[in-house]
Formats: structure tokens, sequence, C-alpha cells
């Protein structure tokens, strides 16, 4: 039962953000795709993608976007996998407010699960988590990933302590 | 040169909104349509309507939409007539931010010609002055439309120094 | 492969919002359970809760919460299942914005799949698409769902034409 | 029919936003004029250019400014004339929300058009979508433009994938 | 030395508001005149308005506007009058957020006086405050003012304190 | 009939802003005086300034803050002379919107004229407005700078149609 | 040693939701007293008030107050004792933004204690638990109502379940 | 009477922050301790820590989070001993808000005395408030100090005049 993830951003600008998750996926040794198509102006390709996705074996899709963040909502229309939503504060974002609030507030029936502002990361563990319902050896993988930032943050905190 | 709009709403609970926009059309004796179609629940209607809505002879499209309102922007997305978005504060809204945001910003390249908060008169009366830039019947209705707000004005000025 | 989500939320105040999500269990005949337990004055029955989630063969877990609402995320960090964060607009809440911030901007490693603000429908439809991912039942009823949502927006469509 | 579109900024200091939109009516061989007039310095000369306007054959009226933006609205008063509204993120500005508050949100009656936080290029696209309704001409040249938007998006695509 | 001031409105529905205004002149018999005049409906009336004003003896002018607000900045171009902007919460505003910035927010060169939202009563006693900088008897109603208020306060602390 | 002002503000840090004030009241040759007293570190001086104000001579105060700013608001509590608050956008602050808020929103009965964030020029101007109501020197002074301001836009404009 | 709390408020208008402490107190059978004083409309007498509450014996003051809510920082300005403040959603307060605000971002130097939006039941809780740092009684009893809270939820959870 | 606090804060980036707490203590010779631990990563430390904070003569807790900051009222889940948050500013925090509404929108029963952005001195300050309740000396330390910051101003306003 092997994991697959898609991500998907609306623009190439958007790469530096969304590269946390790819850098998740590598060192959990998920397989991943990666593609920049943008809502606004390639909405075929994003249909096609949207709806093919399923046969394609795509576990979870994650979508990152800014502005009138609409990709994610627009894939969670053309299929039933579940549609993680990375919020992007860009450049002409008014702090990032539009990206947040036009990815998360989702018409009922089409929900878009939402994390936080550029938090490309935590939609890879996210991804994770869902694919590892039905999949122990993930599940082990991401308490161990658990375990890992809670031994890092003993460090930390025993380092002040020295100071 | 007939002018023709075409009238959308994410949901039937958008009608009392948005039947200002079809009054104020009556009101001029412009042609109109409208439907109730959702980006969303059925993206491939919404698709089908915008690719087609030139050869139909639509000349301006005025889309309102609540919540993460992306109506407007993906029929944008489909055709190069203008598309004027209604923002609309519906019931879980956020006291319609995001309705706003998401119509609003817009990436570069595909505009929405947004209006205020439930304006959907206002859309209605910009559409027509759209369509008026090469119809001189057009622009002089509008020209009396403006006389006669002003006029109305000046009425209730009068009746407020009589008290 | 049965399905099993649990519900839980900040105070038996949120029922009538959450109960949304138990209508949707119901009609798509998944198993679920129902619980009102306080991150702030419950806090060790609801680390006890999450800790036991997983062997208890829970698969998601749906928390709905106002104001400060820190009960998604103190869950999620007991446990590596996927936490869905309904943000509810409480009487004190201030719009909604402290509720839907607290739950939405995770600290990294630890998501919260939020959704939209009283949007526990969606989150019970998001809950299912995750559970769906290893479920050939479960995605086929989605997909049903789907499209029966696309007839219900086409008949009303109709119903508006006709008048 | 020649398109002629004008386009006016409340001060000196929006030039480097506005400027986008000269280069796009440059690119699409669009003739403009640019005016820097300020609706509270100047204001009789701004009514006098408002009034004046259609029968120097002024098709399309594009008004950025930041701050308490009054320029568009002040235009849009004195005119039928579909006005454009740039709201600016200027240097005393609260985050932009009072420019764009104060140009989006016109009393019923007198619409003006507004587009994203410095969006002067989505002013300028949306302006040709305008005086494209009667010229098959500039309608073609937009979908010319809206190929080549997704032709580079199809291109940076590839360019991801390679890496 | 007769004091003089004028009272405007952006619309006869602001009136129930701006009365508060009113009341208070009556109480400090000073002669005002009540106006209700558009910005953007009636743009020449307020222009002839706000020209005229210091001929006609106008020594404060105070205006009250709701949505995009521009009626109190667009007097204060035409004037060296001392202005005051009375924001208001009309029906489709966004929580009066847009007529607040849309008065508060003006350019350099441009004041306008701002008061809270719909503080009707608090800009009447600014305006007092102003024209009683050269009118002693003026400031004295004003002291006598203040020191009624502070009775009141007592008096309603001393019932609170038997209960 | 001279005329004079009082600048203070709460901290030295806001002097930078505050300056402005300063160097409109020397172009203007009007008496002028500065202090940076805290409303919370020198209640006692704030109190004893305020009180003293209307018999020094002192016809306008403005008082400039940032944060929770209640400078303005505390030295209105003291004196029925016109206080005019500076909202600034302090290190600590957020966005300026708690400044803004503090000074604007005053209670019943205790106006503060507020300008736009970070204005203190327009606080200078509109102090030199409400001193104008019987000084027609300085009315004709005010004048002269309108027209002045109104011929840089002028000029500024050619220099960009040139171009 | 003996508990002895202040509560002031702004107006008597913010007396229903003060009553939430005073409530409180009486059941904790904590020495309290309720004052209704404004810092704005009798500056003076809560100056007299904070200046001699350390004599009288008063260990906390809760300070209640709406709109620019300068009432406990106000109070803190004159004593050390701890000031906790209870922002109040007042009938022109702008959602409760102003009042959060005005009592919460402080200057260094003068901290006040803030609490939720109409949390005067927390800041009876908060006081109780500063006065309790050296009275173990106090702290007992806050244990026993921490118990009580405690108790509550898991009676609700279980009336819930058997549903 | 020995004053203990213990300042905790969600990760080490918020030590630069937090160090301004940690500074007034040093100053005002009061014993100290820092931690860093994180209510999601380390749950089971900071509920720990929490229970026998009282017990090891914690007086009162000052906790430091940025994001969903849940760690101040985490803590206050497990201790009657006071709770004093500090929202701070991180770096994908949304402006601030985030922080600021997770920590003071706390719901009732479980208060979180919190202060302004960024005001880990304010809290240090509030701590010491709180501790001198029962402790002439301290708060003997708070006076001298008020009469510092006092007497610096005093000073910092002499400098200004002398320009």
């Amino acid at each position: 039962m092997k994991a697959f993830v898609s991500i998907i951003m609306g623009s190439t600008s958007d790469l530096p953000i969304m590269e946390e998750a790819v850098k998740f996926f590598q060192e959990m040794e998920i397989e991943y795709e990666v593609q920049a198509l943008s809502a606004h102006r390639t909405p075929e390709l994003v249909m096609d993608f949207a709806k093919k996705a399923k046969k394609r074996g795509v576990q979870v899709i994650i979508a990152g976007a800014g502005g009138a963040a609409h990709l994610p909502g627009v894939i969670a229309a053309f299929t039933s996998i579940p549609v993680i939503g990375v919020p992007i504060k860009s450049s002409n974002s008014i702090d990032g407010w539009d990206s947040l609030l036009s990815i998360l507030q989702m018409p009922s029936g089409i929900p878009v699960a939402t994390v936080a502002l550029n938090g490309a990361k935590n939609a890879a563990i996210l991804a994770t988590q869902m694919m590892a319902i039905h999949n122990k050896q993930l599940y082990s993988r991401l308490s161990d990933f658990k375990e890992s930032m809670k031994a890092k943050v003993i460090e930390a905190n025993h380092s002040i302590q020295k100071q």
C-alpha cells in the first residue's frame, strides 16, 4: 500500500514556501509529485488534473496559493480525494488575509483542509496522517517524528538553562 | 446593437440580494438572464456557461457569491467578457470579509470588477455603463438615471428643512 | 475495514453546530461517537482521550471549539491521528476571529485540518474523504453525495428560471 | 472604432504602480493618456476632467489612489463612463485597508469597478475587456493574451518538473 | 460674535444619528442648519455649499456619512473652515470600518477632524470647543456641561452603591 | 489676537513624526510649544498641563501617541480646549490599529479630533483652521497654502505628461 | 489576611457585564466594593481612588470599560496594585476591538492584566488567584472551584451520551 | 517571604522577547527560572511543570508564545497560580493577531492575564505587582521603579525643550 501525494501550487513563485512539503516527504520516503498550475490561467489543466488524480493513485492533494486563492477549492470541486490548502502570503496579498479566507471559508459540501499561513510543512504532515489511517508503517514514522520533535525541544531547553 | 447581460449567483439563497440587479435591468429595459450555479457543486456547468457566453451574445457577466466566493474568478478564467463580482454577506460569512477578499484580490491577468458588499444594484449600473461605451441610447438612459437620483436627493433635502 | 470517527467539542453549547457532523455520518452510515470535553476544564480527560484514540480504532478526530479554541491543537499534540478543527462563533467570541486563528495557526510539526467557521458538516465530509483513501465503498458514497449536490443545484436553478 | 482610455492617479508617487497599466496598453496598442490629479488638492480640475471625458472620446477611466482614496468615486459622480478603481498601498496607509474600502464601498447608484490592491495591470485588462464588448479585434487580442499566459504557466511548470 | 454651525449628511437615512448633534446645539443655544446632500449624487451642490460656507458665516462644518464616506473629505477640499467627520455604520457597511477609514485617512494637506463611529454628539461638542477658542461665553457653557456630566456620573455611582 | 498651539507627545520616540507639525507652524509663523509627557508615566504632569492650558493662552492642543494611546483622551478630560489626536504607529503597535482606536473611539461627552495615522502635519493644519475661525489673517494664509498645494499638483502633472 | 478587591467600571451601563465578577466574589466570600467612575468625565475622582487604594487595603483592582477604554490604564498610572482590565463590547463599539486594544496595548512600564471581551468572571477568578499567592485558604477554594467546573463538564458530557 | 517567578516560552526563538522579563527580575533582585517548552511538542512536560509549580514555590507563571499560542492557557488549565500570557509576533504570525486572540480569549473559568504584544517587560512588572500584594518590600521597589520612569520622562522632556 504505497503512499502517493500530489503537491500543486498556483505559481512558481510559491515554490520556496511549498518546498517545505517536498522536504518532509523526502525525509519520510513518501512518493510525491510537484506542479505549478493556475486555477485562473490554466483552468482546464487544473480540472483535468483533479479529475484524473484518483485513477492515477493520488491519495492526498496539497494545494498552495496566494491572494484570491481559488486553487484548492477548484480542485476540491472535481474530486473526493482530500485536498489540503496552504494559504500563502504573496507580494500583493493583504497580510495573507485574502489567501487565508479564500481557502478556509469553503461552502457546505466542498471542504478544504486548511493549515496555517505558509504552513506547507504542516500540510505534508497532515497528508501523511491521512495516509497513515490504514498504513501502520506510516503511522509509526509519524510517531517517531513526534518523538524527535520532543527530543529537540528538551535539548534546546537544556541549552537555555546552561546559559 | 442590443444589450444583453447574464446574472449568475452561487446559490438560490443569494437571490434576494441579486434581485436588485434584475430590477435595474427591467427599469432600463435591458435584456438579461438569471442563473444559480455553484463554482464548487456544478463546476462543469459554470465552465460550460463561461465558455459559451460570448457566442450566445452575452456582453457582461454579473456574478454574486458569499463565503470563499470563487464563482466570479472561475468564470473570468474561461472568458474575456468583463465579469462583475458582487460579494455577498451570507449566513456563515465572517462579516463579509471572506467574500470580499475572495472576489477582489484576483491574480494579475484575470481581473474581476468588484463592487460593494451586497452591491447588486451597482453591479447592474456598472454593467450598463460598460455596454454604453458604444451605445448612445444606453448612455443617455444612464445620464437620465443620474439626474433622477440627484432630483430625489434634492427633494429629500427640502423635506428635511421643512421639519 | 470499518470507518470510525470521534467528534469532540469544547462545550455542550457547541452541540447545535456540531450536530451537522452527526447527521452526515448517520446519512453515510459511518460509526461515530460524540463527547463534550474542555481542554481547559478537563485537560486530563482530553489528554487521556487523545492518547487512547488510536488503540480504540478512531480513524479521524473532529474537534469543535469557540473563543481561544485550544481543543483541536491540544488533541493533536497527543496523537498522530488526523485532527479536524471546527472554529465556532460562540457568544463572547470576537466575530469568530479568535476561534478561527486559535485553531488554524498551529506551529510547525502539529497540524490541525481547519474548516470554515461553524463548518461541522464540511468537517464530516473531510473526515470521510480521509477514511476513503483506502476504502473504495466510502469513496463511492462520497461521489454519489457529490452528484446529489449537483442535482439539487440544477433543480433549484430550473425553478428560478420558471419564475 | 478606436479604443481610448484615461489613466489618472491621486499623486505622482502612485506612478510606479500605475505604470503597469501603461505597459499593458502599449503592448495592446491601445491609445491612453496619463494624469496625476488629486481629488482633494485639485478638486475642480478633477471635476472638469470627469465632465469632459465623454466628449473627448474617453471610453474607460482608470483611477488609482491610496489612503482615504476618494478619486475614483469623485470622478464617478460626474460621469457615466465606467470608472475602474485601483486601491494603492501608500506609505501611511493602514496596510491598504483604507484605500481598498474607500474605493470599493461606494453607495448605491455610483459604482466603481474595483480591482485588487496595487492591481493596475488588471485594471488595464478589465478596461480592455469593457472596450472589447463591441470591438472584435480587441476581444481577439485579449484571447491571445489569455493563451500566452497559459503558455507561460505550462512552460514554467515543465521547468519545475525537470529540476 | 455669533456661533454658527452647518450640519450636513450623505443621506436622510443618517438623520437619526446626526440628530444628536442638533440636540446639543439646541441645548447650547447655538445656531445651526441641517442638510442632506450626497458627495456622489449631488456633487455640484456639495461643492457649491463648501465654497460659499465661509462667506455665509459658517464657522464649523459637521459632515456625517456611511460606507465609502467621501462627503467630509470632498467638503474639506473646497474650504479652509474646519470640517468634522462623523463615520456612520450604515446598513451595508462592513461594521463601520469603511466609513471610519474613508473619513480618517485623509491625505496630507486636507485634514478632517474625525470623531467616533456614530459620534454625532461628540462632533457637536468638538465644534463648540472650536468656536469657543475666541468666545468666552461658549467656553463657559462647555465648562458647565463638563461639570454636569461629572455630577451625573457621581449621582449614578451613588445609586449603585445603595443597591 | 495671537495664535498659540501646544504640541504634546507620549514619548520622545514620537518626535520624528510630530516634527511635521512643528514645521508647519514655523512656516505659518504660528507660536507653538513642544513637550513629551506620558499619560501613564507622568499622569500628574499631564493633568497639570491640561488644567492650566486655557489660562496660559493655549488655543488648541495637539497630542500624538502610539499603542494604547490614552494621552489625547486624558488631556481632553481636563479641559474644554479642542484636542487633536495623532495616532502613531510605534514599534510594538499592531499596525497602528491600537493607537487609532484608542484615540478615535472616545465616549460621548469628551471628543478628540482624530487625524490619520502619523498625520501630524494634518493635525497642524486642522489646528490652524480652528484658530482661523476668528482670525482672518490665518484664514488667508490657509487659503494661500491650499493654492500652493494645487499649484504643486498641477506642476507635477505637467512633468509627467512631458515624459 | 483578609482579601479585598475593588471593582470599578466606566459607566453604569457596564453593570450587567461586571456583575459576573460580583457574583464570583460573593460565592467565594471575598470582600469587594463596586463603583462606576469615568476616566474622562470624573478624572479626578478616578485619580483619587487610584492613589488611595493601597492605603485603604485594596489588594487588586478590576476595571471594566468599553470604546476607547482608558479607565484601567489611567488607574494603573497612579498605583502599583495589580489592575485587571475587562474590555466591554458597548453599543457604539467597533465589535469590541476598540476596547480590547485600548486596554491591552499598554506601554512598557504600566501593565494592565487584560482578560477576554466581557470576561468579568475571569477577572474575578484572576484577582482571587493573585490574592491567593500568599493565602492558602483562597488557593484551596480556587482548587475546589476548578474541581467543580470539571465535575460539571463530566456530568454534561454524560447527559449528551445518553441522548 | 521570598518571591519566585517561572518564565516559560513556547520556543527558544521567543527568547529575545522574553529576556526583557529576565532583565527586570534581575534588576529587582527577584528569583526566577527560565524554560522553553512547547504545549504541542512537549505537552506532558508542560502539564508536569504546571502541576508541580505550586509545590515548588512558584508564585506567578509568565508564559510567552506566538501563532496559535496555547501555552499560557494549557498551563492555566492545570494550576490556580496566576498565569500571565505574553503574545509574541513570530515569523509566520498574522501580524500578531493569532497569538493575541489565542491567549486573551480564554473561556470562563480559566483566566490568563494578557499583556501587550511582545510585552515581556510588562509581564514581569505585573508579576511583581501580584507578588507585592503581601510583600511590602516589593511594593516599595515598584513605587521606586515608577518614580524612576517619571524622572526619565521629565529629563527627556527637558532635553527636547533645549533643542
